[in-house]
């Protein structure tokens, strides 16, 4: 498709719209079975249409925003973050309603990675239409990173949560290990649960420390939409466990095969999944190559003894140890949050 | 002692002069027995003479100031960024030569911490000469914060420094070590060692890894003066030991108990020692509350099994952990460098 666009003498334009799409696009948050996007609708230099997707079930951005245009819309301009849809899900083809609405140029951000909508580009462009895509593509799929590697890579984004003294134990030699991080670092983990579409843990955790594993205010209160908890393995939990009250939904998976978890949750449409362990059940996932993202609270503490954070990797010697890239550091008061991706 | 200064008409004139004064003190590294000191004399609105103590050995840095001046320093104000002193080491006491050269007042920056020297302030007072204490005090105590603490605790300040991977490990299950942390880290560590009066490893490291513990250059090469070489343990190093060629100086101190290394590097002027493990004698020295701050370097890895990067420190549950403030910060690539000091 369209790659010539750094050459296009309409470029600066085009982003101008084109940000304020993604503007449009990023109103709400990103955990959603669908991807975030903008729609921005230009008839002669005016805009006459503005429209974003809410989330599954709801109209696409495209649809909304044809809709606040109106009869504006024929002849227009459509700035979309994402390429517009060739396929009908819950709702029809947005290309269809694109060109039946008498566009006449589309401009969009990121291509559609997903294999059952791409394409939309082409057949617009075969329906006559002008079409220029990629434009402000890194900004547009920054909008929608763990959709984008969901759909491509059929399983969700995964990040590996842990909290860990500086000699990397995550309990002292008696078993107590609360807390190990300090009252910021365990906010932002709230604030981490609330970017996710799925908390997972083991049955053995569930048992152990009976967690709640919703997203909490500060004050403690269950705050918005919350991510579907799962619990991983075969052990029964007690029906007053934490875990299985009404706060969120919660699923059971009775496997400890890592990659049958994470088949279940695409299934479910669940994009980005928060791994909060155990030491073992992490490790299972990192060593099956299906943590994408580790994010570690180190706390001003050393142990000398007792739990490790991180279970058996099957790593005899350290040339076979992956390396990770160091994505990004940030201070919570004496606790460090470091965040490694995979290289 | 003078404290009333922040009320002083003449504040900001003090503050530029002995800014002056900081900056001569600061032209030698801090590595030495005695601290860095700078001198600037003042008459009728000139500098008449600047002077620096350049390390054990030679004139103190009021002295140099006074050579510098000659007959214009009768009269004048001495701007000195540690209080003179007033006793006799291997020069005679500042606050006579002071006095004998004829100037009228003097503005010191740091209160003298030692023991032995303390006191030359009040001294002056008494024999009639204006003095001012205090001035840009925290800038002059950082030029040597070393030595403060050296001379005050009668110990070195000891840094423990060692590389671990993000689960706290320091080789993997087959032993395997090098290297954990990237060359970065490994030209950071050199400088760190510039940093520091001696370098203690235990008889174990230097048999096991046979290390050099030089502070080198980033193209291999043994860069500068070299802190004193320090084994701690009982066992014989071959006569071959990387660590006993001539490249510095070393000793072997036959103990094992961290007091008694501490004493021993006193006793020999040493105000900084950096503690490079094993993690057995880092943890011994930690256990015995002998280590003031924590220098690790986290590298992008996980192990899940292997030798830990600290040893036991006696620690059986959470709350009888020593709590560390996180100090510093800072990324060398993907390994981060965390330094920790007691609360």
């Amino acid at each position: 498709m369209s790659s010539q666009l750094s050459t296009h003498a309409d470029t600066p334009a085009f982003e101008q719209r084109m940000r304020a799409a993604l503007e449009l696009a990023a109103r709400r948050p990103a955990v959603d079975p669908n991807p975030r996007v903008g729609c921005v609708l230009e008839r002669d230099g005016a805009v006459v249409g503005r429209g974003w997707h809410a989330g599954a079930g709801t109209p696409h951005a495209e649809v909304s925003a044809l809709a606040d245009a109106g009869e504006l819309a024929r002849g227009a301009t459509a700035y979309v973050s994402l390429e517009p849809c060739a396929h009908t899900g819950r709702t029809g083809p947005c290309i269809d309603a694109l060109t039946e609405a008498g566009v006449r140029r589309v401009v969009f951000g990121q291509h559609d990675p997903n294999p059952v909508a791409q394409g939309g580009g082409e057949v617009l462009r075969s329906r006559g239409l002008e079409v220029v895509g990629a434009v402000l593509a890194d900004e547009a799929r920054a909008l929608n990173e763990h959709w984008t590697f969901a759909v491509s890579h059929e399983r969700p984004w995964v990040r590996w949560k842990f909290a860990a003294t500086l000699d990397g134990r995550s309990a002292a030699a008696d078993g107590s290990s609360q807390w190990i991080s300090n009252a910021l670092s365990r906010v932002d983990v709230h604030e981490q649960r609330r970017l996710a579409g799925a908390i997972i843990a083991g049955t053995g955790t569930a048992l152990a420390d009976d967690p709640h594993l919703t997203a909490r205010s500060s004050t403690g209160g269950v705050a918005g939409p919350q991510p579907l908890r799962v619990v991983v393995g075969d052990r029964e939990l007690p029906a007053d466990a934490r875990v299985l009250d009404d706060a969120a939904a919660t699923i059971q998976v009775h496997t400890h095969d890592p990659a049958v978890v994470l088949k279940e949750l695409h299934a479910r449409g669940v994009r980005s999944a928060l791994l909060e362990g155990g030491p073992t059940l992490g490790a299972a996932f990192c060593a099956a190559g299906l943590v994408d993202e580790v994010i570690a609270y180190v706390a001003p503490l050393m142990l000398g003894a007792g739990r490790s954070a991180v279970g058996p990797l099957g790593v005899g010697t350290l040339s076979d140890a992956t390396a990770w890239t160091l994505y990004d550091v940030t201070r919570f008061g004496d606790d460090v949050r470091l965040i490694y991706r995979r290289k």
